[in-house]
């Protein structure tokens, strides 16, 4: 098992990528074999004499995509990239799963053109675990595709549901399209499309859920379109970082006191996207964890945990089996 | 200036609203003589003795519209209810402005189709003042038009825009069409198109904006389509209210220092929309106050409040002249 770590994508890469690397050596999530760092050697040497991470393999990957150049000029210029480098790695067989907190784009359309789509997968979904009263919710997609088709919708319902198996340990998770009521009549043409089909793939299909239900807990998969997900993710962190600073002002001169404090740490933690280890791109032919462009230390160790648990799960594959038994009707 | 009331509308109708009413007269928003309380004259009669309220017009209204109840059949069939008896009270000329808690759809239906939409208007959208960093930012449309077209759009922003004027006093209302980038080549056609109008219609039109930004207070009024919208407020909503519940715990067995407790309720304060006096629905011939169906009586005083603003505030005559001037070319 091995895990091509993007090092050079995020606000603080390298730097907090190999930070990340050494806690989840550290801490036991991975050993330095299992990981392939790509990215520029003369500034990754250096960070991991520091960390004193001897025996990690690097990857040399001499171009590096800005977060906020375009993806598809990337793809077709920047083929020195680590994340090409990195994909590339999975494909050759010499790694079984990327993670990056790059350029989310580029990410996407990388894995698209070098892994590659599953067979039948038209739109991969970015599948984003959020915080809710019943542990992490997952919340597919969040704008890896912008024009979406109910079929993309069904897919998404089948392969986050193996996702939050394989991930969160939900034996029958149950999957809820977002709409805006929950009568039946409800919704714009393409909610009622996928509604119908839903219904008939197999899964443990909860019907119709609203905004409020994902930090609710109402079901374990969410399935809307990417310009929705987006919105809702940035709104939900948005909101988390206004609370928790009207919190933290409110306390600024008088500090709660240490069970009060201890308190309040536990709840926010759950509103903090580092515990959730990155967001699967699903529908890809292995594993792709993209992280969070802000990503901490932490957050990087939880990508390479969550990479090497989908792995060792065998997650792509009980997705493909799903999607295909969802084609042929034999479902489960 | 008169204020048609929706008494049956709301969870806790009609007590709540009388309640409110009560509040309102109370706090000097409004008089006796500024509100036709629309309802069962059986039910309101002994609340008004109640509350003590003399001189309060009851307009007969014997049908109750059911919360969850189908808009366009209530439409059809309860003309004795309360909605109906309140948009006719307006259109009579016996009342200016139309405040409900009720049947979201059913009171858009009812002032679509009763009091009649703008000219060019053809579909009215819900204004949600949210809460964000600097003060409230108008939403719109929360959920009564899922059949958006860019036209639509443009016109939501110039409507919203100027009610951020007249409502919360901002001089140049600054405006953002939502959008999952803020790179003028993200989002699908529709976001594409009304972004390139938006600039040609004499607003203050700030451009894209994310999830994020609303909480933010980036702009004053953010422009997204129905669908959109309702899904942001529930997400927002449930948000709010988990922290609250979280915090809340935090300190269940230790309470706060009273500096800290007021602090906290503050910032809470922010979060409620109780505080806002309800969403117009812009669009449409008059100002008609949509309600949250959990309304308090704070909540409908703040409806009064809003609606009698709006009236003296002439909020429908400048709305009309905007969107005449956007339409010949002629803006300032």
């Amino acid at each position: 098992m091995r895990i091509a770590v993007d090092a050079m994508g995020g606000d603080r890469a390298p730097s907090c990528v190999v930070e990340g690397l050494a806690l989840a050596i550290k801490q036991g999530v991975a050993s330095a074999e299992h990981v392939v760092l790509c990215g520029r050697t003369d500034a990754l040497a250096p960070l991991l004499e520091t960390h004193a991470l001897a025996g990690v393999e690097i990857a040399e990957a001499p171009d590096v995509i800005a977060m906020t150049e375009s993806a598809a000029q990337a793809l077709r210029t920047k083929r020195g990239s680590s994340i090409h480098v990195g994909m590339k790695a999975v494909v050759d067989g010499r790694a079984d799963a990327f993670i990056s907190a790059g350029n989310t784009g580029a990410v996407v359309a990388a894995a698209s053109v070098i892994l590659g789509r599953l067979a039948h997968v038209h739109r991969p979904g970015i599948a984003v675990p959020m915080p809710s009263r019943r542990g992490p919710c997952v919340v597919i997609d969040m704008g890896a595709n912008i024009y979406c088709k109910a079929e993309h919708l069904v897919q998404y319902a089948i392969m986050a549901s193996e996702y939050a198996k394989a991930a969160f340990g939900r034996a029958q998770p149950s999957v809820g399209l977002l709409n805006i009521g929950e009568e039946d009549s409800k919704g714009n043409p393409l909610i009622l499309e996928a509604h119908g089909r839903l219904q008939r793939v197999g899964i443990n299909y909860y019907g119709f859920i609203e905004g409020q239900d994902i930090i609710g807990g109402t079901v374990d998969v969410v399935v809307c379109e990417g310009f929705v997900g987006n919105v809702v993710l940035k709104v939900a962190e948005g909101l988390g970082a206004f609370v928790t600073d009207q919190v933290r002002e409110a306390f600024r001169e008088h500090p709660p006191r240490e069970e009060v404090a201890r308190a309040l740490d536990r709840s926010f933690r759950k509103l903090d996207y580092a515990e959730y280890g990155g967001a699967p791109l699903l529908g890809v032919k292995a594993p792709v964890l993209i992280g969070h462009g802000r990503s901490e230390a932490r957050a990087v160790m939880n990508m390479i945990r969550v990479a090497r648990s989908a792995t060792e799960h065998s997650v792509i594959d009980h997705i493909v089996e799903r999607l295909s038994s969802s084609r042929t009707g034999a479902l489960s």
